[in-house]
């Protein structure tokens, strides 16, 4: 493929020339038929699945990431894709609703229609621990696209060529289904993400990664003479409970969930469970700490590895925890480790159940319930939460804690694996996200879409999707009632 | 009705006393069968239907609005409340969403369901222009208590015996109800504003009034440590174009209408059409400078009025800009004025586009189609926009412009009025709102609900709306399929 020799300087631009190329590009695509939409989003999966083999031993040699996993990523973003496709197709994501006008109603009521429309341009941010999923052709570019904004990526250093060689075959892919060039960009640098969410031009954001760099982003969009919306997907600790019954009934075989949770990929994923809640005077630490492989695993970048090293080495210290397994390695790379604390150390020292990336989680054993709901509350968001009880406890007074405090909630499963569906829902109360959207899932979509009403309007000027006959055969909503096709 | 008797001592509280006792309520509030939160929100229309002709007299003589009107608004305000009543029984709200587990997936999917859950207690900032239905019980409080959300409502200082008066009837219709006291409460005072929406047991904030004000509480949302979705209904110009081809076919029907809009309730609606653009050398200007009445009419409050005649005074005084028809009266009164601008004017003087709270409309001359399209452009973001064309005009260039400025775009009718129904649209791009949401009509109750999935839950752990049998008989998403019940 001709577009594979493109190289990072030709594939990345400067933030002016890409949203200024995305402006120009906004109303052609927005008012593309729905089925180029979903057969541009069916093109760029294609070309991706193409492409992978290329792809993965390129990712593979700048992240660290295992060949395998990567190769299973790549399926799961144009898997992702497709789903977008199926999402634009489907078309409920439009929200059409037909109110006809009352004119008997005080005061008369005129005819009136409303959907979604793309919001305009917008700001993606890739992630370093998804070179695929989360990244340039990621599941924020997917979404984006598929409500018709166009998009501009701001590429994560930690898998540069990756980057430049996705974003050339997605954009020969774009370009070849007829669609404007500026419907997708990347740009490159720390510079660059800083102006780009700042543009004018703008018209939201979207960025997975740390919470401190999400705030930082979030900061500058909403500090904008025109603020725009900041979806933040950001650390999250994804709590776990285990109960006393659990522990009687399978006590092994959650041992053996909980270190194959925490060390896939190395800890580097956004649901890892961080914090384990488990009854005091429990043998749990040993179990677990039995099955602590010694596996040393290089870190996705320098930095990630850094914060890691010092965070492990900080936690260690503090009064009330212990190491239960495993060494910290040194430099880039890094061993699984397991820590544990009692409900007072948490107390004393609170930075105990902020996120730690990477392959280590914290065990707690709690005394009692009233001290578990407690301090899963003070966590106060995230991603996930996990519940392991035996039978006849699906009624725990901990579930409501953890439905208060997160966007998913497991019973007797991990967290890590986060399938792409309609129902799927990433992204949880501060400080997870800053979102009342997913960021995983069909309905990831709304966050790039503003509603618009037509009043009164003549056929001739209405969308296709709020045209009475319903050409475009989606469900409505007519006076009330939701109709399907 | 004792409760009438209630002081504003009373009826408002300190906003951590409000907020606890909403934090406390909010597992309750949600918790509870749909079927009773369609009964809370009925019981309050009925308790306000009843005590209207109690409650309007106050308010006009608190707000100078004239009695019929404000009969019309408790009749808006109780009709609001039911069908949000309607909303909540619909069921559609909850966008339930169930994907099956498919064991045979490559990874396997376990089982997801999803819906939208109350995002806990939120704050209200009620308008000074609508003291029943954008007050204490109006649309965002009937929006908030639909999605389950508990209220804590900021009064608006230009009405404050209406407020307490209406937040009586509230509480004691929510006691009637059964509900739990801390669903509901009001506080007053510019102080309780600021420290509401910093308070963190607040989760969300909606807000109608100027650009100045609910940029400031915005900015207070989004510096939390904690920052929340703030959604503000701000200022609109509310741009409307009348083509040369309109004004041959009906020029003295579309100088009435505007007259009429313009000058209803004094001009003090969000929706009032601030700029008007007409074709350079039509006479349009006399046409209306002929039909403005010399009414004169108290405004809502003494700053309305002082910013008002202000800013009437300085843009009056600017090169290009005469004064058609009317002269400013003066103190707390105000009469209808009518400018006009050329192109130039505004290109010079862009503070023109900026909204001017008060019966008072800008004639704009336009010489060229992009003249008029750059001008509609700048403006940004506006709750309206509104065409006036012949037959044949409806692909007419300008209302892609409108279209892309507004929330609500109009064919041939004037944009105050607006309609609660399941279609409508109240806000639009920045400056108009902050929101990618509306404050009016069925969906408002988005901005106040949070999406929770859960994972391989065995049934008693689901909340009704996502159990197998759908006991709710609520529309249903299922394996990606909408499932009608």
């Amino acid at each position: 493929m001709s577009s594979m020799s493109t190289t990072t300087q030709d594939s990345t631009t400067s933030v002016a020339a890409a949203t200024a190329s995305a402006a120009a590009a906004a109303a052609e695509l927005a008012d593309a038929p729905l089925e180029r939409r979903a057969a541009m989003l069916r093109g760029i999966a294609d070309a991706i699945d193409h492409a992978g083999p290329e792809l993965v031993p390129i990712a593979a040699s700048e992240t660290g990431i295992a060949a395998d996993r990567l190769t299973g990523e790549v399926a799961r973003t144009t898997g992702q894709l497709r789903l977008f496709a199926d999402v634009v197709e489907e078309g409920s994501f439009l929200e059409a609703t037909i109110d006809h006008a009352v004119a008997g109603a005080t005061p008369p009521r005129p005819d009136l229609r409303r959907l979604l429309v793309p919001v305009g341009p917008v700001a993606i941010y890739a992630a370093s621990n998804f070179p695929f999923a989360f990244s340039i052709a990621g599941g924020d570019t997917a979404s984006a696209l598929a409500a018709g904004a166009p998009v501009v990526v701001k590429a994560h250093p930690g898998h540069p060529e990756t980057s430049a060689r996705t974003a050339a075959v997605v954009s020969d892919a774009i370009a070849s289904q007829g669609l404007p060039a500026g419907t997708f960009a990347v740009v490159d640098g720390f510079d660059a993400g800083t102006e780009l969410v700042q543009d004018p031009r703008i018209r939201a954001a979207a960025f997975t990664g740390s919470t401190r760099g999400g705030r930082a982003l979030y900061d500058l969009a909403a500090q904008r003479p025109d603020p725009i919306p900041f979806y933040g997907e950001l650390g999250s600790v994804n709590p776990v409970v285990i109960t006393s019954a659990a522990l009687d009934a399978r006590a092994d075989q959650l041992a053996d969930g909980l270190v194959t949770s925490f060390t896939t990929s190395a800890g580097q994923l956004c649901t890892k469970p961080g914090v384990v809640f488990v009854p005091s005077g429990s043998d749990f630490a040993a179990r677990v700490g039995r099955r602590v492989p010694s596996t040393v695993t290089r870190l996705l970048t320098p930095s990630i590895a850094d914060t890691f090293h010092s965070r492990l080495t900080d936690l260690a210290a503090l009064d009330g925890v212990e190491v239960v397994a495993g060494s910290d390695a040194a430099g880039g790379d890094a061993a699984p480790v397991v820590l544990s604390a009692t409900t007072r150390a948490i107390a004393e020292h609170p930075e105990l159940l902020d996120e730690t990336f990477g392959p280590t989680t914290l065990l707690v054993h709690y005394e009692s319930l009233d001290d578990l709901t407690a301090i899963l509350l003070s966590i106060g968001g995230a991603l996930s939460g996990t519940f392991h009880g035996a039978e006849g406890e699906e009624g725990h007074p901990v579930v409501a804690a953890l439905r208060e405090i997160a966007g998913r909630v497991l019973f007797d499963g991990w967290p890590t694996g986060v399938a792409v569906t309609w129902g799927q829902q990433h992204g949880g109360p501060w400080p997870s996200s800053t979102s009342l959207h997913t960021s995983v899932g069909a309905s990831a979509t709304r966050r790039f879409l503003r509603p618009l009403a037509f009043q009164s309007a003549p056929e001739a000027a209405l969308p296709k999707a709020l045209v009475e006959s319903n050409p475009l055969a989606i469900p409505r909503r007519v006076d009330g009632i939701l109709v399907l096709p």
